[in-house]
This record gives structure tokens, C-alpha cells and sequence, in this order.
């Protein structure tokens, strides 16, 4: 394999992610036109897609074939999209700003951007039944999916984050909240890339899940830094949000250097957690680093 | 088998599917509680079990194990639910009465409902992973809810109805509609039940399809009439919205008795189409009568 920088592998990861998620969405020009013009502008042309690029950086571990990477990063992804469009609706976050466009649902309205959620999150699961390998990876990726989705996941931390709003959280608290609504979904991309070959045993397994619990953590704790001190058009949505909410941060609860203090910690733990895989995970390795150290 | 009567044969199919859904739902007192409750209250103690019922009498046909129906049958019943969460939110139909209890959004707020219904749509792909039976026939299931629940079935019928609100349509305008939004979702209850067991194939694959087609456009049609009909007490949600809210129904397109005589020609289709399986599919034929033949 010719050897490729971190900035072209990314772009490459980007493009064959957008051209899979653009051929796995229903096309535009098909009835009902409103909700699939409305799933592809809340999934296509935005996000850093960290999610899928996960998924490619640990399927890279174990020789997993492109192609079904490429479908396992876009059910990841299209789950990560539909949270995005219900937590911008009115009776949640009440954003109008995403990825620097106008939330779904001041474009398509309420009821389109709920429908429109909705129909992603299903549409995840019927792209996990179109990949064409042993069924009983496919078995296995759907509970890790589903899981990191539901109630014991993405949508439980989000209930404990919608509960807490006006409290005051002790930091188990906190980072058990976070571990559920951002770093389950995180945590499951890497073990989704692993599905998608020979999912690793042994120590190399215990790598991969101390590597997960630690960048799934590190996002959030480097959100809630951005969120207090980056700029709306720097971030592509409304910053400062949690501290005007009155939502417990990492910031509010440990301070602004503590905060960065920790992410740093975290950044460091992912690298370590990697060392049984040697060279091959430095993927894995760049991407803790960009999810510390991103601007935005 | 003993004979059993049909209702004692409905009622016994109840309580096993109550039982399930009551194990396979997170438990109340289990954190997030608001979440966990919301999902039990939406799901637990109310409605027909139309669809858990075509499971049932499908998987009867093929001698499926009832455990696996079970699964199967609760696995669509939150599929079933967490779509009647979403649309009464004040955003779509804006109910506050359903299955004669104040609808999830009045008792837990809307985010509360919002959330619930997110999850408990993940909780029904939760629900397939924990199937122990051949990782093949459960990457079936898989396909066949994930296509029923989302943009090529029950979500994308839900946005014809949105786009349609205050349009003429056409009669196979309103049927593609009803197909999708309803109908989906009732053909996916008995194909479900037959990938419990060993799926028919040819002759038998045929008249499943067909009397799921009947089953499920007839459902509708009767849900028309009797939305046009019946009163709120005797309904358990809030009658004569379609009419007030200027939506297309079979009865504004056809009025009351063509109506009632298109699902009596449906029931009939139905039972013509189940000839081929003889006596055992007496169960479905007595569905077939009961979904045209109930005043709720």
C-alpha cells in the first residue's frame, strides 16, 4: 500500500462516505419528493463525518473491503444525522443553525424534519440488510447499532441531558450522561469498522474498547470546551448554547483548563490503549488527535 | 392442538405479546426512568395487537416456535407504537387522546415523546438482535421491518398524508398512500411471522403476498369509515379528525357505503387468497374478518 497522508486519507474516506450515503439515501427525484429531499439535505454536503472515518480507521486494522465499510460508516452516519435533526427541533435544543445551513426543520418544517428523522433512523437498518456478507456479521452489527442508538445508548443520554437541564450534575454524573449520548455512538463506529473483517480477540479487543471509551469521552469533554469559546461561524452552529440553556458542561463543572487538561489526558489514553496494534493503528492514533484538537 | 376458539386463541396471543413487550422494554426503575416509563406507557396496555396477532397466525402456518413470534411481534408492535408517538405530537395530527389514555407528549412533554418514540424504534431493531435463532432469517426480518418502518414504507407514506393535507387525490393516489402509511407495516406483521419459520415458497409465497396486500389496504378503508362514524369513547382517540383536519379519506372519495363495500370486497379477496393453505390458515382468515368487521 503506497503510503498516504492523514489529510488524503481523510479526503478519501469523505468522498467514498458522501458517494455510498448519496446512493444509500432514496433519490430526490422519487415520491414522496418532500422526504427524501429532506433525509439528503440533513445527511449529504455536511459534518466532518468523524464517525465514518472511525469506521474506516478500525476496519483498516482488519483488512476490511472498502465496499462494506463504506455501508457500514453511512448507517453510522445516517444515525448521527437523524440525532442531529430532532435535537435542532423546536421542542429540544431549538436550533436554526447546523453545519452552517439552516436546521431541516426551518427548511421542511416540523412535521417534515421529524419524519425526516425518523425515516434515517430506519433507513440505517435497511442499510445494514443490503450488505451482501456472512449474516452473521450483519447479526452482530445490528446489535452494536441498535444498542448505541437506543435507550441504553445515544437516545438514553439524551433523556438524561433532557432531565438534567437546571441541575446540578456530580461529574459521574456527567460523564455517564455523556458516555451514553456521544460517546456510545463514537464507541460503536469502532467496533462496527472492526465487523466489518475478523473483529479482533484478546488483548487486542481490550485495545480496542479502552481506545473507544477514551475518544468517545475526549469529543464530548472538547465539545463542551468548543461550545464555550469558539464562534457560531467557526463551529456551523450556535455556540455558547449549553451555557445560555443552563446545561451542565465539562467546563461549568471543572473549569476551562481543567476541561482542556482532561481532553489532553483522554488524547493520550487512546494513544496508549493502541499499543498492542503497533504501526497499524495510526490511523486510529490521528484521529483521537484530530477529535482533541479540532477547532470546530 | 386442542381446538381453541378464536377469541381464547386472540386473548392467549395478548398475554404472551403484553409479557414480551413487558421483558423486552428497559425497565421503569432502570436510569433514565422518564425515558424507560414513557416507552412502557406507550407501548404496555393498550391496543388491538392487530399486528402481533398477524404474526401469530402467520407463524402458525409454518410452525414457528411461539417465543420466536413473540420477538417478532413485539419487535413491530414498537415499531407500531413508536409511530402513534410521533404522530400525535402537537406537530403532526396534535392528539391528546389515544387508546383512551392522554397521549405520551400531554403525560411526559414533548421532547419526552419525541425521544420515547426515537427509542423505541431502535429498541424494536434492539428487539431482532436478541433473537437466537439463524443470524440468516434474521437479516431477513431485518430488511423486511427496516423497509416497512422507513422512506419506502410507513415514514413515506406519512409525508404523502402531510403533502396531501387540504389536496384532491386521486383514488390510487389515496391507496399508494394508505399502502405506505399503513399497510406496509400490516404485510410486514405476516411475512415476519413467516421468517419464524420455514418462509413458503411459490404457490404459498403468492397468497401470503396477497392476502397481506387485502389485509392491509382494508385496514385503512375501515379505519376511514369508522373515523367517519364511530365516536371518540368507543374509538379510545379523537374521532372525526381527518374530516375536521381536510385530509383525503376513502370516505370523502368515496362516501360511506362504497367504502364499506370496497373493505367487504378486500375481506373477501383475502380469504380467496388464502386457498392454497387450506384449514391452516384459519387464523388469518378470522383476522381478515376482524380487522373489516370491528367498530374500533
Amino acid at each position: 500500500m503506497a503510503m498516504q497522508t492523514f489529510e488524503d486519507w481523510m479526503q478519501s474516506v469523505q468522498t467514498t462516505v458522501e458517494k455510498a450515503l448519496s446512493d444509500l439515501l432514496p433519490p430526490a427525484h422519487r415520491l414522496p419528493e418532500s422526504l427524501h429531499e429532506a433525509m439528503r439535505y440533513a445527511v449529504l454536503d455536511g459534518g466532518k463525518r468523524v464517525r465514518p472515518m472511525l469506521v474506516f480507521a478500525a476496519g483498516e486494522l482488519v483488512n476490511a473491503p472498502s465496499p462494506v465499510l463504506a455501508y457500514a460508516a453511512s448507517a453510522v452516519e445516517m444515525i448521527h444525522a437523524y440525532s442531529l435533526v430532532h435535537d435542532d427541533l423546536p421542542c429540544m435544543d431549538n436550533d436554526v443553525l447546523r453545519r452552517g445551513k439552516p436546521t431541516v426543520h426551518v427548511r421542511y418544517g416540523e412535521a417534515g424534519a421529524l419524519l425526516a428523522g425518523d425515516a434515517l433512523q430506519s433507513q440505517a437498518f435497511v442499510t445494514l440488510s443490503r450488505l451482501d456478507i456472512d449474516p452473521a456479521r450483519v447479526f452482530e452489527m445490528l446489535r452494536v447499532l441498535s444498542e448505541a442508538a437506543g435507550a441504553s445508548g445515544m437516545c438514553g443520554g439524551q433523556a438524561i441531558d433532557l432531565d438534567s437541564v437546571g441541575q446540578t450534575l456530580t461529574l459521574p454524573q456527567l460523564e455517564r450522561m455523556h458516555r451514553l449520548k456521544t460517546g456510545a455512538l463514537l464507541e460503536a463506529s469502532v467496533f462496527m469498522g472492526c465487523l466489518c473483517g475478523r473483529f479482533p480477540v484478546g488483548e487486542e479487543a481490550a485495545a480496542l474498547y479502552a481506545y473507544a471509551e477514551a475518544i468517545g469521552l475526549a469529543f464530548q469533554v472538547v465539545d463542551d470546551v468548543l461550545d464555550a469559546t469558539a464562534d457560531s461561524a467557526t463551529l456551523g452552529k450556535t455556540a455558547g448554547k449549553d451555557a445560555a440553556d443552563n446545561k451542565p458542561t465539562y467546563v461549568s463543572l471543572m473549569g476551562l483548563d481543567e476541561s482542556r487538561a482532561l481532553a489532553e489526558k483522554l488524547r493520550r489514553d487512546a494513544h496508549h490503549a493502541l499499543s498492542p496494534f503497533g504501526g497499524r493503528a495510526d490511523r486510529l492514533r490521528q484521529l483521537a488527535d484530530l477529535i482533541v484538537q479540532r477547532s470546530a
